[in-house]
């Protein structure tokens, strides 16, 4: 995919999980300090617990500091501007679902890039897309929501398979686009619809 | 210990910490997706920690894809029969007592690879035998019931502990055999005879 | 700083951490096992955290033992003498406000040792020293009073920047020593004066 491109979704895509992470810290009271850990983590969380994972230290963030500057800079933002930030709801989600498409795929790289086999990498595409929300329910004392409400991690996984599936007979840039637009589709078409895993019991 | 014996008792105990996980999980009615997390945190959780925290990255279950599978295989099917499962209680008890023991040893073993001090071994003996259900707990935003219900830890410190008092004294295998019976042993004992420890104020 | 001194302030903020760690854990019913982990978690858990996001293992308590007996000779006491070690409550607070000092210049200069950018190296020194406490509440299902109740990150921050500050002017024992000070100073003020971040919404 083209640098730029690539980098621009990455901003947009951070954005929109740190403005997500402002609200839900918002509602539990926090005070700034704690609404900026959760922001971060929210943000951050998927690709730093892959990093550790893998053993890719220091992590991503503390050697490009581009996506903790946006945060920095988004977190007061949606304080101050809390009330109006909702007017935008829909773009945010556009934004989430496309940095969805976005993080998976720079995930599975990763995993790629040591060697790791593709079910593996499949996960850590996974793991990189949607663990930020994890870890900021974990801090929040609250079962992460990742586990029940919604089809999030779905599109992820199956946006992971395709990539395998398409590398050999298309090209790399291609089969990336072609994995995004795939992923942020799904998980938009699923969130309209509201498709729901069943549970159990 | 012959490795054909190691393999099996691992893909028990690692059925067994998979049950165990999935039971947890359809408690608190998590989707498909949540209950496979958990199942598979339940079962690599111990061993994942002990690798990030000593460094031998990337993790176990990403270099080697036979318990991860073995999770696949498992978490669907005890969806599926969760009530014929349920009749086979003390046999996945038993797994859970003998996995519990050879995960210890496990754990134990791979610190001293890494030239650590024998205290510190037993620790990640303990570490790898019992901290998956710490993280199952957590994710499940509940106080881990390894931390004030049952003797669980116990046999495993005090196996880890014998190991290192019979390793200079008797072969290496032997040892490891001894001190998987003792570690199953106590634990089936205190499990039956219901021991606890006391809890305070 | 001094070897000495450090190694002191080092072992006095160890017990400060443990025995708060033991009184939570006590709050909470667990067991005798329960309370040792909440203690070693709460006292050593800001450094294996930096540990593991910068990639320095096995993490520094599996290297050196001197912490964990500290932590280990702690716990039990604060068991046995609970009622009298609460007539310390003062002496503990100061215990911990130059702990939060020293472990934030400690966590620092870890990630100046591995060549990470000044503010990556604030952020380090704020998880070594504050936490501890985030992975004690999590483990006890409660969300992280860092996030919500004292100002306890913002003298670590603050002392941070400050050490940045002076370092090109001052010499470097000098510019620690101040830090340390500055720190607990920091601390000590806001607690007796009960200074709070707003909390919104």
């Amino acid at each position: 995919m083209p640098f730029s491109a690539s980098f621009i979704i990455e901003i947009l895509g951070t954005i929109s999980f740190t403005v997500s992470g402002v609200y839900s810290a918002l509602q539990k009271r926090l005070d700034i300090l704690g609404v900026l850990v959760i922001a971060f983590v929210t943000a951050t969380g998927g690709g730093t617990i892959r990093d550790v994972l893998i053993g890719v230290t220091p992590v991503t963030w503390m050697r490009d500091l581009t996506l903790p500057c946006v945060i920095l800079i988004t977190t007061p933002a949606t304080i101050i501007f809390r009330k109006k930030v909702r007017d935008y709801k829909i773009t945010l989600f556009l934004f989430d679902a496309i940095g969805l498409g976005l993080f998976t795929i720079i995930g599975l790289q990763k995993g790629l890039s040591v060697s790791l086999h593709p079910a593996v990498c499949v996960v850590l595409g996974t793991v990189t897309g949607c663990f930020g929300s994890v870890v900021r329910d974990v801090l929040l004392n609250q079962i992460p929501t990742l586990f029940r409400t919604e089809i999030y991690a779905t599109p992820s996984i199956a946006g992971g398979i395709l990539y395998f599936v398409l590398l050999p007979v298309v090209d790399k840039t291609v089969v990336e686009v072609i994995c995004i637009i795939f992923i942020s589709g799904i998980r938009i078409i699923a969130f309209t619809r509201k498709w729901r895993f069943p549970s159990f019991l």
